[in-house]
């Protein structure tokens, strides 16, 4: 609630249209939205297409049903992230037409409004896959492109130098690597897009469950790489897509 | 190198216009400039006007001079950073038109050129401000506006709300904290805005030189949030800065 | 055993009242009873109503009733913490008046002692429900009154706020966090109770079990705040009812 | 604000009393005092006597004389926290009145309003001093009692046994400790008051900067014990004076 | 093999005893036996009643079978620590007198050869306890006395100080303790004999798998106080052993 | 692609033996085998018996039966590395002259050339077995002659002293250990030739899954020591090979 | 204060002999001398000639002045560890007698009364030389001998095998070795004697101040090897004097 | 000393050519420089060139020009590493032939016997010169061939593609990496040749002294790289010129 609503509201009082009562329910709800809350992503998810996300561990089957149900009525898509299969067969009997992405582990509900805007997603290996389809699946669910570019680690270099133009062309590239950190900074220092770094936790020994690719990217010499956290797929994708809307919508 | 400059290239070979042995020369220098390496930093410089920068660290103030007034050929401003005033001061003996930026710990030559786009640089108290002022300069090097919103950490939280205009009209937040790395999580609620997460070696006891607003920003619940290196403000400034770059562009 | 105690002791013996057999028999086992061992608690569960606590791990359910039948001998209310229900069944066929307090993992017997005084247990996500309960639980069998604020992460910071007036007539805080460790600092900030944090184990990456949390909490701003292990439930909700039982005392 | 407040100011808008100009300033200032940032600590500093604190690293003696002033005129005592006697010669300079706590690195303006309640410090060795300290004298500055029981360390604790009176007295303990991060378990288990722990970072080898002390108390199997961040004096005195004040308000 | 032995050896060869080929067959075999190795130990076992011990983990039930038959031919008793009774009952099908000494995870064959000397195992809780045997059942099989003093946390202080007799009368005391590291420190300092700490990995949270207790232990100020590896209940065994053999040795 | 290929490509070209979309297409692939990706793996694999290798976490059966067909075409032997005996039966069931080799868990496909030269493996204890085995299994299929020389630990130096010539002849030597790191340090400081060690997660306490053996190993006195990741048998086994293919190669 | 002491102060109390205020006195003081407080340890210094010991850090030159005078009254040596030369010369000028012992930074006063037994100190390298240095010196103030077997790395382990007579006749062998954490396993496993290992903070890089040379020592595979904290000297010493006395005792 | 040293010895004594007592001493000296000991490296030296190497920390100015004349006796070449210039200066008064190698910090004596084969040294970034200069002296100091192929970081890697021959023809590459680790997987996937990574602690925030670089070349996914100790350029540049004395030598 900016300044100007403020006042609105208060000449609204000050004239008599609206009570003090009415006027302090709307005050005590109201000011909050400012604070980043549920009830302004409601309106962004409607103005932006921009999808309701669940973090599914610690939630019942049922608890996931009620709130992907609610959260469907106001939103185009909603998706419910850390979704097992098992998770996804309790949900589909209640909410027959969740779709389930594998390897991504979302449960996906609706149809996304197509938006302008791309993003790559480049992944090193196999086993980062699921990460790098949590990254893919939820910046589709904002209804903006996503071009994968998976298994071009270090031994496959040369297929990522025929992706060039797929990179400098999308507004933000997640990049998807576990034992190979080191990929964040050579994407970082091929093109002049922004990259998202993101850890995994594949890998063994003195990977440490991903702090050595986490070390590595946060220590990129290349100029625009973020980082988010290992296995950190959704929050890749959704700052991605961010900036895709952003730049299109400017 | 892109393959129509590729093929261009070939065939002035074949119409005899290229000889083998010139056409071998180029061939080795340029395919690397697709690298990301100097040259098209050059190229990039030129077109955009984002500076040339120069990490102090390890240098002589000879090796600075040297550089600074080659790389400034070429680019309206270059930075050096991490540059103690020790170091300004035998480098402004050379380059007298050098200024130092206090307490970014910055030289600068040139005069940017100024560019649409504006981000914000969010600090949370007075000893982050070397990191903040940091950042801030980095995105002011590349012609950007750059507005400070200096000093709201918890017990300033008021302050940061009469600032959520701004924040909102930024193409990008650089949130600078170190013992409260909360900071960043607020802010990233708050607003709609890319932030970039800057964890600052501030602190003692289990702060561990940064290392717990590091994994604080990391784990951060808000979306819309990525982190870079402890104390790198020159790497979030560059990142806030190449997102107002593209959303400008676009 | 104070020092007056001691010279009544003393003078018993001097004047024959008291052999020096059994006086030593005394000495030996009540001079440690000041030291705090498991007769002194016995003595204050007594007088004020707190309950005795067994914590479960690495004990058999035979240890486990033997235990809770004989300390409810001396205290209204006995609780097992970290039980699951297997051992609840166990020990329920030889002590069925035991109830299951789950999620909070509890195994209890007895009917508290109603005492003034309430405490609240703030927590962030669904997942930090067994760490919350297990705290609110605790407080419970104290008698005194408990207020669940559950569900007022970064995204729900306006539900919290509803909360004011429970927080502030509270005589501390308890608040559960996992990815979101920066909740306690918000709390710290909003209100003038005493806070204790309990980071939790919950999350993913970089969260590194709770460590991310605990070093937030540690490095909290916000004055007022104190921090026990990670998912250590019972010791916040026990520390939180002593603070209730020691202001409603005096 | 609460809401008593509000509605108040609503209806003196409703009424004409009050324009909806000056509404919406005041609403633009107050609602942020419940977020209990430094207005509202003026209130509780004028009401309770408690000290208005300020930071020192990362500040100029300028900023922290402006500061000292500004504060000093709402509160009966302010305080500056890990202050070099270098710096306190500065602000001597400008504020004569202000004294010097050493070992403790305070500086300190004003004369406490005497209040009930006291509280103890505890500490194990020589250079565990300046900690407690710093504790002991923040606790002061609330107008509370602080007993001193220095030098208990695990070879001292028949002397620590010599004061059990006054930590049953006590509102609440602070144990500070480095290498004897036991000493916290050990008071924690000998009397039922609550103990807050200070690791400090005096030890060598594998204390690893208080690391060891932090675990340790955080392990503490004695409950009633919670724990502040490493070396923080200043927390654990504030949160002692906090406990004080609460037990002898209600 | 000491110098003695060499010079008889060399003199067999001078005077013609032994041929050149068979003192090099020895001198190859031999010298190695002052370098601690396996043969040497036989002579020890054979010559002190010190058992002859086998790490189960990673060795298939017919290795173990094989090396406790050959082993147990030169030693009174042979033992295998780590061992699950899985492979107990595997063992026990071939080698029919082995006996399994749970919850201390040792097979054991063999009746030690009764030996002059005592030590005490002390441990905290319950959980401690399969650590706390493997070091007592370990120096059982030397034949010495071992007097366990179990469940003496800091809430059982009072108990350990009725064992002080105990305690000054072992030649060394094996304190097992894992959340109650400083255990170890208030043995060593209550009594003058040797102190061998065991960390355990029982714990949760910010124990980190026996690390807190660890550290602890390593800073105990308490002299006299030596650690092993967490867990090591065989290796703290074995040197408390040791001790006691080298005492009445002498 | 050297810069004599190179050339004669752009020969062809200018002579019109090759048109510039044929060279293009040659360019775009040739360059990056430069680069060190798997079509020079290819030629080095055919030219000097080196193996292919599939790293199998994270991939199906059918993705490795169909990668191992297409790579056996080209290469004498293929292995896939870190492969289950349930993931071998069913690559079995399409690949039927696959083998297993246990306890290296590789599977191998093939027949390798001979190759002179030869490398020793050496491992500290028998739950080091599976790490050394990859070691020396990836070494064989290059073709190479494989010393092991197993259970030499600190217990069985004189065993290893046994083998002092095989070492001495060996190209190079891998060191395999885990609680005893030092077996490295001890190798290196015997003999003259290039040491390799492997930590592995074997172990318990404060081993913390090899980390203490890494740090051992890297902490050397030893000169002539170099550490690969914990548990990397295959990285040290296919060093070790290529030093002995250079030193017979020159 | 043993229950036979309790007994007769008891009785004498009975009897009139003591009076129960001067009993009351006693029992305050006494009952505590039980549990290793410095009293106690002044009885155990005149008995044993064992030394009494400062610690010098956060202390001053006064307090250290005064507390050598106190304590040379009642114990032959009295020795202040971790003195640099600066405090030694202040400590020189009122305390003439005072001698340093460099580089083992002890400050000692007095004559030890020679007592039977010896053991050994064991150190790696030059730079290891003062932590060595402070466990000889700290032995010899009892009055023992202590044999120094200095420089025997890796680089020189035949040297320390031509001292194999000294290792097994002493009661101890304490090891002191920073980069070459392995020594205290390999002296483990050359003599059956105890060894205690001092890991030292000396090294770089991965050494991590110590922490890999004590992870290597808790690894040791050897068995009677036990560990104190990184760089303490002094405990080494004095367990291993404690040893000694034991053996000789008994 | 080998088996057929020893039948020559043995059958001395057999024949009476050489007593007993002094085949005894003979034996208590040689068996051991089978160990890996300083007489052994004399022997090599001579016979390969190789410099004696002393690791001047913690030694004296007199000790280190002592040691240097020593075993310039013996070997053509000794160096001093870690030698600042103060310590250059003080030696260059006892040994005026000692030059200065600067940045690497060594102290050279003496002049190299020129040996056939190459090493390269690649370096990322002028702060790493001084371990990558350690690293190629070391390797000179051999009489091998060194080629420098410095600053080619991430934003220079066509300058490090130009040197693919002299990367190629070496024995071995020393790669040389503080905050960008990933360039020994850069190297390693490149070219054929054996890479020694050397992890620098140059850097700052997350990189951790070196730790971050340390994990990255640790967890590198390019095959035939090995790492040593953070800034051990020394031990590199031995590895290296080891690896190039071997190949050269077969």
């Amino acid at each position: 609630m900016d300044q100007a609503s403020l006042r609105t509201l208060l000449e609204a009082v000050a004239s008599g249209q609206l009570s003090a009562t009415e006027a302090l329910r709307r005050l005590r709800d109201l000011p909050f939205e400012d604070l980043g809350h549920t009830k302004v992503d409601h309106h962004r998810a409607l103005r932006t297409g921009f999808p309701e996300v669940v973090f599914s561990p610690g939630k019942t089957s049922e608890q996931i049903c009620e709130i992907l149900a609610s959260l469907h009525a106001q939103a185009p898509v909603v998706i419910a992230t850390r979704a097992d299969r098992e998770l996804y067969e309790a949900v589909c009997r209640q909410v027959p037409e969740a779709e389930y992405r594998d390897p991504a582990r979302i449960i996906w509900v609706g149809q996304p409004v197509p938006a302008p805007g791309q993003v790559a997603v480049v992944s090193a290996g196999t086993s980062d896959l699921p990460v790098a389809e949590e990254a893919a699946v939820t910046a589709e669910a904002t209804g903006i492109t996503v071009h994968r570019v998976y298994d071009v680690g270090v031994a496959g270099l040369h297929r990522l130098l025929n992706y060039l133009e797929v990179l400098r062309d999308s507004a933000a590239i997640v990049v998807v690597a576990g034992m190979e950190g080191a990929l964040a900074s050579v994407v970082g220092g091929l093109v002049d897009t922004p990259v998202i770094g993101v850890p995994t936790s594949i890998g063994y020994g003195a990977s440490f469950h991903g702090l050595a690719a986490l070390l590595g990217m946060l220590n990129s010499c290349a100029t625009g790489v973020a980082v988010v956290n290992i296995d950190n797929g959704f929050g890749a994708g959704y700052f991605a897509a961010l900036l895709a809307a952003r730049q299109t919508r400017s």
